[in-house]
């Protein structure tokens, strides 16, 4: 039998030994248990960051992991911490919405309120959640113990605003959601839909620039030109081939993002 | 039976070959060790950020895991590499004692200096002892070698300076010792010196800014407030909620802190 | 029966999700398989950096290890994906040179071309064949796939371009081609070329800095000297003692290098 895996992602930067601690303390309830570090680096407290990486990263993986996500800005207060099935998924994350985005369209997920402190370290600090609740019930659930005895089902949780694009005949509208470390601009307006335009010519504009080059991939157009094109997660992005597009455009998270026919 | 547990924590950087090295090395002789990251972006060559950062992570740990330290401005120098057995870990580390701050008051570890070349690779570079030496010898006590044969017990090794706060009845003064990715200023004044203080209303300074507003948790003052509450590892910390303390006091690594009761 | 081994390399940086997707595609084909990240901050599409990171970490590595390598300028274009087996080390990645540094002298590399889409993830997408193509065969290839079901064999390849030095009885010219996370300047002159001239005093130039100081190690120098001395990996390198090279001396990756004899 395969060892069980847990993943874990958080907000806690590379440097600091909170990302050891979660480590630690998984290992000591469940020392079969294999690690995977799936991001340490999300921006701090940055849950729209959080929600496009879940979103982006957890349907690639085998259901049987279970996903640890500590970006917590709420720690302490009376926010719930959840134990969530969704699309298969298992995933142990704070009640602030970074996962309601992994929510198929009119899918309900599974939903338990962590509640029962059998299953968390003791004392639990007030500031480090997930060292003291997360990580030792995600050691617990890697060890087999059933999801119905770490609390009680729920209905409602917070949910991420997501913003929905404006998706016309002639014009698309929506934003920036994603920059990544290339510097290319992942926007929330599907790919289908920039494909469905593109029988005509467009212009696409984000910040300070714009661009009518529509390409399949990069290496389409010479280095250094803005181009459009559908993103690996199948949304339209907006890319320098070889550069960085936000730093052409001067365009960041939340940048609005115009698709529109030409005349 | 479980596979044996190796973790790393070095200051090589997170894109540099060395880690690769590390890893390279140890599983050259112990194919079944799992490899765990701590953290490689410790800051090059800081002994006191290490210090705190082993102080934090390693006692959540295992005590079956073997941990290899490598942040060593004085490699190739006449400094020992040591085997140490402290408060029931093993760690293998560079003798400039980034490690002794794990030392429980009045417990007295079990350290050897690595003597035994039989254990090492070979050639020792004169520049890379955490490859040539640490690593191997972390492969083979993960087989089973016993720490006995790595080289002769020592009664002396060389400590870190940490600095002891003055805690007085109406006034503590410490400094900050660690300074978190979110900014958040850790210090060494212990919770309890504060928390005893408490009953009185208390004003906290650190560089350009001050405070007095105490609180369990981040979440019980708004947005933005400067904070002080008892950190998740047990010592005064002073936060900006959803901010950075580091970026809104000027304050970081031996900035002087002050409590002191209000008249 | 160990489980196998799969090593990543990638400039996907650390906070975005494409890493997690690597991970997540991989564990889907062999859930036994172990994963270990040498590197995701390769600077993006840096094929020199990658050409230098390859060469100093996989040689030390088991040789049942698989290494993926996703360092890609040109995906979505024609060029082609690689199975390579070099020095008995087992790569894949793009066929653009940056494995070549690995290729001892006068050794000839099998490598293949990866042709056969029933070892890859359906649909490919145009921009992101690391997920879609070369973890999955990763993925088959730990199980136990023989690589000649991956492609037919290949006899040319790109090859990176890596400037030779010049090595004159009483000079030699060369250039920095790594400098890591200390600062130190890593240069493509052989440590044996440096130390057949040492006999006579030496003035080693890089950038706005010089120096006459050759060391075996930097703690042989005081803090702050900027001394030349053999790498670990066995080149002439550059370095101030607790300090950064790159900063004193205003060099990078290409800067010129000159050892000169001192009349």
């Amino acid at each position: 039998m395969t060892d069980p895996l847990i993943t874990l992602t958080t907000d806690f930067g590379e440097d600091a030994p909170y990302v050891a601690a979660l480590k630690g303390v998984i290992l000591c309830i469940n020392a079969r248990a294999r690690l995977l570090d799936l991001s340490h680096s999300i921006p701090p407290q940055d849950l729209r960051h959080t929600g496009f990486f879940l979103k982006t990263a957890i349907p690639y993986f085998p259901r049987a992991a279970v996903h640890v996500v500590v970006v917590d800005p709420g720690v302490g207060s009376s926010r719930a911490l959840l134990y969530v099935e969704v699309a298969g998924h298992r995933l142990l994350v704070p009640d602030n919405g970074c996962w309601t985005p992994l929510i198929p369209p009119g899918a309900v997920p599974a939903v338990r309120v962590l509640a029962d402190p059998h299953y968390w370290r003791q004392p639990v600090s007030s500031t480090f959640h997930g060292r003291d609740i997360l990580a030792p019930v995600a050691g617990w659930l890697s060890r087999g113990v059933s999801p119905d005895l770490l609390g009680p089902p729920v209905s409602s949780w917070v949910s991420l605003d997501i913003p929905e694009p404006d998706l016309g005949a002639d014009r698309l509208r929506g934003e920036v959601v994603f920059v990544d470390h290339y510097g290319n601009l992942i926007t929330n307006i599907p790919g289908e839909a920039f494909l469905a335009l593109t029988g005509r010519p467009v212009r696409v504009t984000v910040g300070t620039a714009e661009t009518t080059v529509k390409v399949r991939t990069y290496s389409e157009a010479g280095r250094g030109t803005l181009v459009a094109l559908v993103s690996s997660s199948g949304m339209l992005e907006i890319a320098v081939v070889q550069g960085s597009a936000a730093e052409r455009s001067g365009a960041g998270m939340g940048t609005p993002v115009t698709v529109a026919v030409l005349p």
